[in-house]
């Protein structure tokens, strides 16, 4: 039931509902899916289709978008290098908690360093963390700007802007890539397709 | 879809599947029952037993144990007055997600201080905060010790320690209050069943 952390005074609690059995409840396996990409690329659009989707199917989800959680738990951090990442830790530690609840987790953070979005893949069992990139290029998100964030990050009222004075670096081995093809911008319908497609072939919607 | 926050540039994102969808897929009403008390005081054992009872009733629900969050989303802080009120902020704003969510979260934490537990309380409409204090003598908790901790802390090994040397702010206006009578105990199915009633009544098991 309990046993002593070696440093500390801080037991571990176990209970017998766990999450097998929550899985058993909601029919579907806990997981995250961690959408990545630039600003204007389209991750909270994914999101809300995938999540639109998922329910359509009776599946329950929850999406943990980065800038709602910089007015709640995040509330604290800023846009410091140590900042971001603390924010990403702890996102990545609440996504694990929902996935452990048997949630299909789809967090939506630019994320924009390698090393932050593997702290969080490797908070979970591998198979339980869905990396979706967002690759859109640059030119295509500035032009969407749909917050108008593009525009104050070049006029230099926003520094550190990821893509224009701050790095994003893309995923090497992500599990699913949302791409522009040609001309084509994939739908939101499409976009949300191919991660249930993936969920489903990986029996992430059935337990 | 977004809204500009005045102070920095974040937005809140609005989905259109939101918690009474969710809600609505589970058959409840999401909500944070937060179990406060002593150490020994039963805390776990309530939250291990309703999380049973409710899922013996198809219900589902997630604990957020204190212990296990310092290992978590929790581990970079210690117990320094400033310490334990960012742990009980921080813990407030992961149960208010599972409760977005629609899952029952139950929250159990010592959560010393009236301030912090009310800290939290405001986070979420007052009906969907549950206080349940485990009303149980200091006496009968540090003579049940399960984890070792008040011997340590009565030998001075563990500074701080709720009850010895850190006093205990008891709820002034609980929802539930959890008592010994007399020199009756209640059971864990006892406890548990007190909540459960509370829950039910409140319109909480059903949607």
């Amino acid at each position: 039931m309990a046993t002593l952390s070696n440093s500390t005074n801080i037991f571990w609690q176990d209970c017998q509902i766990g999450k097998p059995e929550r899985q058993k409840l909601l029919n579907q396996k806990g997981c995250v899916v961690w959408i990545t990409g630039l600003s204007g690329s389209g991750k909270s659009t994914l999101a809300c289709s995938l999540s639109r989707e998922l329910h359509s199917r009776g599946k329950l989800s929850y999406v943990l978008d980065g800038d709602n959680l910089r007015h709640g738990i995040n509330k604290d951090l800023g846009f410091k290098p140590e900042d971001r990442t603390e924010n990403i830790r702890r996102t990545g530690e609440v996504a694990k908690l929902f996935a452990d609840a048997g949630l299909i987790c789809v967090a939506s953070l630019i994320s924009p360093y390698r090393r932050d979005r593997d702290t969080c893949r490797a908070m979970l069992a591998d198979a339980n963390f869905i990396e979706v990139f967002m690759n859109m290029p640059l030119e295509l998100c500035e032009a969407r700007d749909p917050k108008g964030l593009y525009k104050l990050a070049r006029a230099g009222k926003i520094k550190g802007f990821t893509g224009i004075d701050d790095p994003y670096e893309p995923p090497l081995n992500c599990e699913i890539e949302i791409k522009h093809e040609g001309e084509v911008c994939p739908t939101p319908i499409m976009m949300a397709g191919q991660v249930v497609s993936y969920l489903e072939k990986k029996g992430f919607l059935e337990c």
